[in-house]
C-alpha cells in the first residue's frame, strides 16, 4: 500500500535539528589558524544564504517558492508499505519506506541540489563546480543546475567517468560538463598527472579540483552534497513528509528509523525529524559498509572533509582522512568520515550504528527486489539489510515493531555490482 | 503539476474496444487451413481466460482483485502537466502526460504481464517462454512471474543479449532465466546455429524459439507483449485513469491523444478510451520511426505476425514478414506489423499516423528533459517528437489545445543512445 500526499502538501519549512541535538554542535576550525571558521572565510566557496543555514540555530526555515516549485516535480514522494516483504519474512512488524527514488535523478540527492543552485543563481553566481564519485551527486546538481539556468562543471573520479559511463551521459543530458579527474583544466589536477598520468584518481583529488576551479573563478562557487548541516537540512523534508504519512498510515511513531550512511545526508533527511521523539523511545539506526566502518570503527576528532587536508577540520566519527576504502560497489557510503549532526548524536547515544559486508547486502537487496519489485541502489540496499534484521527480531520476540527506512534510490544504473552478485563475481568485503 | 489518484481510485474493469470499432475486427487466419482460427488452436500456447479476452465483444471486462493488488503497487499512475515543456515552447497548448515509467520495469509493459501471468497461474500452469528484443518485454515479464511463482524463460536475441547486459541482468534479478537467442534449447535455435555459427539473431528467430518452448512443454505455455486484442485490453487501464486525471486537472476531453507505436501496446492503452469521444473531434495520433514506417508506408493485407511465418496470419498495415528495419535505437518499434485493432482505426480515418527520423526524437528527447527532468526511452521520445510539433502548431494558430501523451518509459537503460546523441555518432535514418 502507498500513501500519498498532493503537490500542495509539501512541507513548506526545513526543520533545523541544531536546537534539539544532545549537546550543542563544536564549530569547523580553520587550518592555518586553529581557531573557529567564520561566515568570510566560506563566502568564496558558498553563497551567504547557505552560510547562514550552515550556521543557523533557528528552529524552522522557511523553503522558498521557487525551490518548492521545483521539488513539486516529484514530491511529496510515496510512502509505501512492504506488505510482500513483510509476508515473506513472516514478521509481526509493518515495514514503510519513503520513496526517493522517483526524483528526476533517482535519489534524495535533488532534495538539496535544487536549494543549493537556486540559492548560488540568486547571489549572481553563474556557474557551479563540483565533485562526484560514483556519479549520483553530479547527476542531481546537473539537473538542478540546468533548472535554474547555471553552468555545471563535474570533477569525476577518472574511475567512475570510464567504468560507469551511463551516469556521465546523464550528466551531459542534462547539460553539465564533466572530465575525468585528475584534469588538467587545475593545479591540483596537472600536477597529479604529471606525477602519476596514468592515476585512476580519487574523490579526494577531485574536491581539490572543484575547490581551486570555484575559488580561481568569480562566477563560480563550489557545491557539497552531504555532510554540511545545510545539506542535511534541506533532506529533512523527507522525514517531515513520512511523519505526515505514518499518520495516514494509521501510525503513531515508529520504533525504529533506518537509514545507510555515508556523508550521511539521505539518513540524516529521513531522522532529524524524529530527534525530539527521542524521549519516546523512536531508535534511529545508521548502516554503514564494513569495508569503511566510520561510526562503528573510528576515532571521534576533529579532521580534515577530504582527502588533501584542504578544508576546515570538523568534529566527527573518522577513519583518517587519508583512509582509502575497499572498491565495494556502494560508492556513495565510501566516506572516512560523517556528518557532525550524525556523529553528535551516535556519540551521544542518541542513534544506533551497525556494518554489513557487502554480500549480506546484496541478499537483501535481491529479497527486497524479488518480494517488493524496486530493484534498490547498493548504497540502499545497506538499509535494507538492517530492515530485514530488524523485522527477524521482531519475529523472534513476536512484537509489532513500525519500522521506518529510507528508500534512498534505484540501483538501475549499478546493475553491474547485482550481475556480480548473481553470478558469484562479488567481492565479499 | 501531478495529478494523483489514490490506490483505492484504481479502475475494476478493463475498457474493451471491439464494440466501438468503426468496422468489425476480422479474424486472424490459420496458416495452414485458411479458416479463422479458433479458441482451440491457441489452447497450446495461452490460457482459456486470455483467449476468451482475445476473441471478446463485452464493453468491460473486469479486473481480478489479485491482479489489482499487484498493480496497485505502483498504480494509478501520475498524469503530469509539462508546464515547463509548454514555457520552453512558448505555446498556448496544454500538455499533459501519463507517467507509466513508474512501474517497476520502467514501462507500461507490467500492465499486461501481471495479468498474463496470473491467468497462467490461475490455470495451473508453471512456467511462461517469451522473446524479447531491446529487454522491455522480458523485464516485465520477469518480474510478474517471480510475483506469481512462475518459471520464467526469456529468448533474448542475441545481440540485444550481448549489447544491453543492463536488461539481462535486471531480468535475473527477478529470476528469469535468460538465453541468447538462437539458442542450443530449441530445435528452431540449434537450426539456425548450425546454419550460422556467429548469427545475431533476430526477433523472428526468438519467437519461433518460445512458441516451440511452450508447445513441447506441457507446463509451459508463450506469452506476447503486444499486438494482440489482450494484450491492448489490459492496457487500457492507463486511459482509464487519465480520463479521470484530466477531469482533476479542470479539462473535458483532450484535443489530441498521442503514442508511439510498434506493436500498438502503448499507445493503444492510453487511446482506445478515447475512441467512443471520436464524434467529439478527440484526434488520436501514433508516432512511428520513419526506419519502419508500418502504417505510414505498409501495405493493408493478411500477413504472418512473425518473422518464420509460423503464426496465424492477420490483417493489418505490413512491410512485410521480412522486413528488417535499420538497428534504430527504439529497438521496441522495429516491428514490420501493428495491432489490428490500431490498423482498423487507421484504416478507417478513427487514427492518424505519422513518422519520424531518429534524430529529430532525439532532440525532443533532449529538450524535455532538459525542462521537465525525466529522461524518456527513445520509443517514448517519437511520442514527445510529436507532441512539441502539436503543441508548435497550436502556438501558430494562437490555439489552446489539450494535448495528452503517453510517456511510457524510461531512459535509464538507454543512455548509450544518449551519449551517440550529444556526441554527433547517432545515424540519423
Amino acid at each position: 500500500m502507498r500513501y500519498l500526499l498532493s503537490p500542495e502538501q509539501i512541507p513548506s519549512a526545513w526543520f533545523n535539528v541544531v536546537p534539539h541535538l544532545p549537546e550543542p554542535p563544536s564549530p569547523p576550525i580553520h587550518p592555518g589558524t586553529g581557531e573557529p571558521v567564520g561566515p568570510d572565510d566560506l563566502a568564496p566557496l558558498f553563497p551567504m544564504a547557505l552560510i547562514g543555514q550552515e550556521m543557523s540555530g533557528d528552529p524552522w526555515i522557511d523553503i522558498p517558492g521557487e525551490i518548492l516549485d521545483v521539488l513539486r516535480l516529484w514530491r511529496p514522494t510515496p510512502l509505501v508499505r512492504a506488505q510482500r516483504l513483510e509476508q515473506a519474512l513472516e514478521t509481526p512488524a509493518r515495514i514503510y519506506y519513503k520513496d526517493e527514488s522517483v526524483s528526476p535523478a533517482g535519489s534524495h540527492k535533488p532534495n538539496t541540489a535544487v536549494a543549493q543552485a537556486f540559492y548560488n543563481k540568486a547571489e549572481g553566481i553563474a556557474r557551479i563546480a563540483t565533485e562526484t564519485g560514483a556519479g549520483q551527486w553530479g547527476s542531481a546538481l546537473a539537473y538542478a543546475c540546468q533548472f535554474f539556468g547555471l553552468e555545471c562543471q563535474v570533477y569525476m573520479v577518472a574511475a567512475s567517468y570510464h567504468q560507469k559511463p551511463y551516469r556521465r551521459v546523464l550528466m551531459e543530458t542534462w547539460g553539465a560538463q564533466v572530465v575525468p579527474s585528475p584534469s588538467e583544466l587545475t593545479n591540483a589536477g596537472r600536477t597529479v598527472l604529471k606525477r602519476d598520468p596514468e592515476t585512476s584518481g580519487s574523490l579526494g583529488i577531485s574536491i581539490s579540483e572543484a575547490v581551486e576551479d570555484a575559488a580561481t573563478h568569480d562566477d563560480t562557487h563550489y557545491s557539497l552534497g552531504s555532510v554540511l548541516n545545510h545539506v542535511l537540512l534541506h533532506q529533512t523534508i523527507i522525514g517531515l513528509e513520512a511523519k505526515e504519512q505514518l499518520a495516514l498510515a494509521g501510525e503513531r511513531l515508529p520504533d525504529v528509523v533506518i537509514g545507510s550512511c555515508g556523508g550521511g545526508s539521505n539518513l540524516s533527511g529521513l531522522a532529524l525529524p524524529f530527534v525530539p521523539d527521542h524521549a519516546q523511545g523512536v531508535r534511529l539506526v545508521a548502516v554503514e559498509p564494513s569495508a569503511c566502518p566510520t561510526l562503528t570503527e573510528g576515532r571521534y576528532e576533529y579532521d580534515f572533509g577530504d582527502e588533501a587536508g584542504m578544508t576546515p577540520k570538523i568534529l566527527m566519527y573518522t577513519l583518517g582522512h587519508e583512509f582509502i576504502p575497499p572498491p565495494i560497489h556502494a560508492g556513495g557510503l565510501r566516506y572516512h568520515g560523517d556528518a557532525p549532526i550524525v556523529c553528535n548524536l551516535v556519540k551521544n547515544g542518541w542513534m544506533e550504528a551497525v556494518a554489513y559486508p557487502q554480500g549480506k547486502v546484496f541478499e537483501a537487496a535481491l529479497q527486497f527486489a524479488r518480494t517488493q519489485g524496486p530493484v534498490p541502489a547498493p548504497e540502499t540496499a545497506h538499509a535494507i539489510r538492517a530492515v530485514i534484521d530488524e523485522a527477524l527480531a521482531a519475529k523472534e520476540t513476536g512484537e509489532e515493531r513500525v519500522i521506518l527506512f529510507n528508500y534512498s534510490g534505484h540501483g538501475l544504473l549499478d546493475l553491474g555490482a547485482y550481475d556480480d552478485f548473481l553470478h558469484g563475481r562479488l567481492v565479499d568485503v
